[in-house]
């Protein structure tokens, strides 16, 4: 806990000895981000102590950073001044998580709290789906008009800058409020000092809709490397603005719920050792009741081959095998294309391609694998370990290991675009799920043939 | 292809009746992502006339968003003087990344026709290594002295502008290129005049190490809220910046890497629609085979059970089911300790935390499976299908449950913090592999079981 940031320990320290100035000047150096990760250590009656020796903008910077639960805490032993003074300092995205996240009683307080200005603003910005845009975005902006000098608008920006959540890029509206240009910071730099903004900002600025998913949102930041991007309103008025660092926090939110959701998981908001392990029941056993359940088919094809397994038992040694390598190809295909399909490399008509190319994999795959099944039957389960293998049932053996990935590559590649086609979420159609088809179709693969080629 | 961006039909008529004065017209307002993406749908010997018609600068800038073999193809058709103009365009993070992409005789071409001074710095990053902070920063930073006024540090700003890859957050080193401080735009807005950068810069800056892993300067940059960050040597002189759009690729890569990974797969670089399958395959084949091979451990379980297996064969109808619910439970411990090492929110030290929690969590899910399990059991497979369960075998099956589901989140939970504790990535300890040794738990446990209660 050293390198950036402080010294947790003798942060702790001074708070014992209750030696307040020095543990403030010790803080007030500190970044918001690790000062809250010091919150975390101290005991619970400490925390209003902690947070009251903080200068009134660092205190801000830092309640935002708070998990959830601090920050009742904390609220709840607000004076109402205090928590006034607190709530003058948050941006409004901040403010409407805060409200999101906040029980009844404290959103009240809150409300009651708030300027009108404030409760307007959280009033119209909650109603925005939370996924969207709208949802993400904050109102703290830096508005300038065409007609305004390179020198009028830095004035306007020393101004307000203390209040913006950025600075660096802003926006040019008309007197009804229409988005028609940015100018950054570094064009107003490079300007001379009465050329009009008119003339300088760029038009046809890239924008989002309110209404445009927040991983879409995100993605354009990503892909044009900027700063920040305006959102509109339908009428295409510029209605707020989300940061790189908002951003980047869906896209990890993002990518936490592809993980959790891809091995039979519901996502779980909090951090791993703060998630009760009832929650984290919550989150996995409806994947595993449904999945388990499912399994009843593979069962049901087990015992209608009862009779034929009863006269060739050694077939039952290599179900595992089969069903595991079958699941894993499916798997690494569902997978690829899931991730593919939330990046926005492909969609639904890319559909030919994806399979033409997930059927040569498959045959290079089966092949392969079939090819060193065949070695391996003959050399370890047959020489070393004595089993009883003929020529038939290695060709079983390696042509279900072909056909099964080759099903299981096509299956894994096709019922996430189908999911995404339907508007389910690609992401529950992974492994697990793809597991339990491929299971069924391995095993019926395998009998068939056995049937077959071993006249059972 | 519309919204954000220009109509690529419109662009691609332009070019196919030549007229290149209004495709250049259009293109210019475009931004340098959206005509990367136009190019893909450009044939071969029309990449080189759509590049000569940008303006310069743009030219550079969809050069560094294009694919490296479209950038070969490019370069191989630039005379030396277009070399030029486009590497002098690049910032040298670019460039070190297209050097160590071309093939050897581009490289020697690229060095020829950059500066010495280029060079020199080329050099110097490229014995950095690939995935740390020094393999990925950039040289091109603004560097204030501390004896510089405000009205000063503007001048400088102005003049250098262009060539900085961020100008929003500067740096003040001293004689010796020690980091003393930074300043960002904002505070010098706010500033008067006159006043010296010594008294207004923040010091103890953030920074990170040239050696420090890229995935932990992401998440700096993720957790600081930064827009960029210094990087310093050993001896703290700063050498270089790693900004927030490069820390937003590190992150996807690592994101896409983990996935790959936790599904038996080694990462590829490219899109997947340019992925040839033989690239897959390879990707994909090593795990595959290897998972093959072990499940013989599986095999040899049965085998060895196979006896006792011939005299109670409805045993054998629930294989499936078993291992299936058990790689799943393992997959979702694994997964969700080797993201959150990934996240740096657990360490090896939290092993006892993590291991009793997961361990009160299997009891959870454990028991729910088994009491639905063993109800489904008298009600669907006995009384619905007509099997012959016993209330002994219906007790062996949930027993076997419990007891697979507690192993697959313990083996599921330390194998990924073992591996880390080790120096090997953890996210290759995922379901794949889990679920290989949870089968082979997973049957011993049901036949050692039926064995004891059904006396095989």
């Amino acid at each position: 806990m050293e390198r950036n940031g402080f010294s947790f320990e003798q942060a702790l320290d001074l708070l014992h000895q209750k030696k307040y100035a020095a543990l403030r000047s010790l803080l007030s150096d500190a970044e918001p981000a690790d000062i809250a990760e010091f919150y975390e250590q101290v005991s619970g009656n400490q925390y209003a102590i902690v947070f009251r020796i903080l200068p009134k903008e660092l205190a801000a910077e830092v309640f935002v950073e708070l998990d959830s639960d601090l920050q009742q805490i904390l609220i709840e032993s607000f004076s109402d001044s205090e928590l006034k003074e607190v709530l003058a300092e948050l941006y409004m995205d901040d403010t409407v998580d805060l409200i999101e996240e906040m029980p009844a009683n404290v959103v009240k307080r809150i409300l009651a709290n708030s300027t009108g200005e404030t409760r307007k603003t959280v009033n119209e910005l909650l109603k925005y789906p939370d996924d969207s845009a709208g949802g993400i975005m904050t109102t703290e902006m830096v508005r300038f008009k065409q007609n305004m000098t390179v020198e009028e608008a830095f004035e306007l920006l020393r101004r307000v800058a203390i209040d913006k959540e950025t600075i660096y890029t802003c926006y040019v509206t008309d007197v009804n409020s229409h988005l028609i240009g940015i100018v950054t910071v570094l064009t107003l730099l490079l300007a001379s000092k009465d050329a009009l903004i008119g003339d300088i900002m760029e038009e046809n600025a890239i924008c989002v809709s309110t209404l445009d998913d927040k991983e879409f949102v995100a993605a354009q930041i990503s892909k044009y490397d900027v700063l920040a991007l305006p959102v509109v309103d339908a009428e295409h008025r510029l209605v707020g603005i989300v940061t790189v660092d908002d951003a980047i926090d869906v896209m990890q939110d993002e990518a936490e719920e592809d993980f959790a959701k891809m091995n039979a998981m519901l996502p779980t908001e909090k951090p791993y050792l703060k998630t009760a392990p009832f929650e984290l029941w919550k989150s996995r056993i409806p994947w595993l009741l449904l999945l388990m359940v499912s399994a009843t088919f593979t069962g049901m094809i087990i015992s209608s081959f009862e009779e034929a397994l009863a006269t060739q038992v050694i077939l039952t040694a290599f179900i595992p095998m089969l069903m595991d390598t079958g699941g894993n190809s499916g798997g690494q295909a569902s997978v690829t294309i899931i991730r593919a399909i939330s990046l926005g490399e492909i969609r639904f008509g890319d559909w030919f391609r994806i399979v033409w190319k997930e059927t040569r994999v498959a045959l290079l795959c089966g092949g392969t694998l079939a090819a060193v099944c065949f070695v391996k039957l003959f050399v370890v389960d047959k020489w070393l370990m004595g089993k009883e293998i003929t020529f038939l049932i290695a060709l079983v053996i390696c042509l279900t290991l072909c056909v099964t990935v080759l099903c299981a590559k096509v299956i894994g590649c096709t019922l996430p675009l189908l999911a995404k086609k339907m508007g389910f979420d690609p992401a529950v159609m992974a492994s697990p799920f793809i597991t339990t088809i491929v299971d069924a179709v391995s095993l019926l693969v395998y009998f068939q043939l056995a049937k077959y080629f071993l006249h059972l």
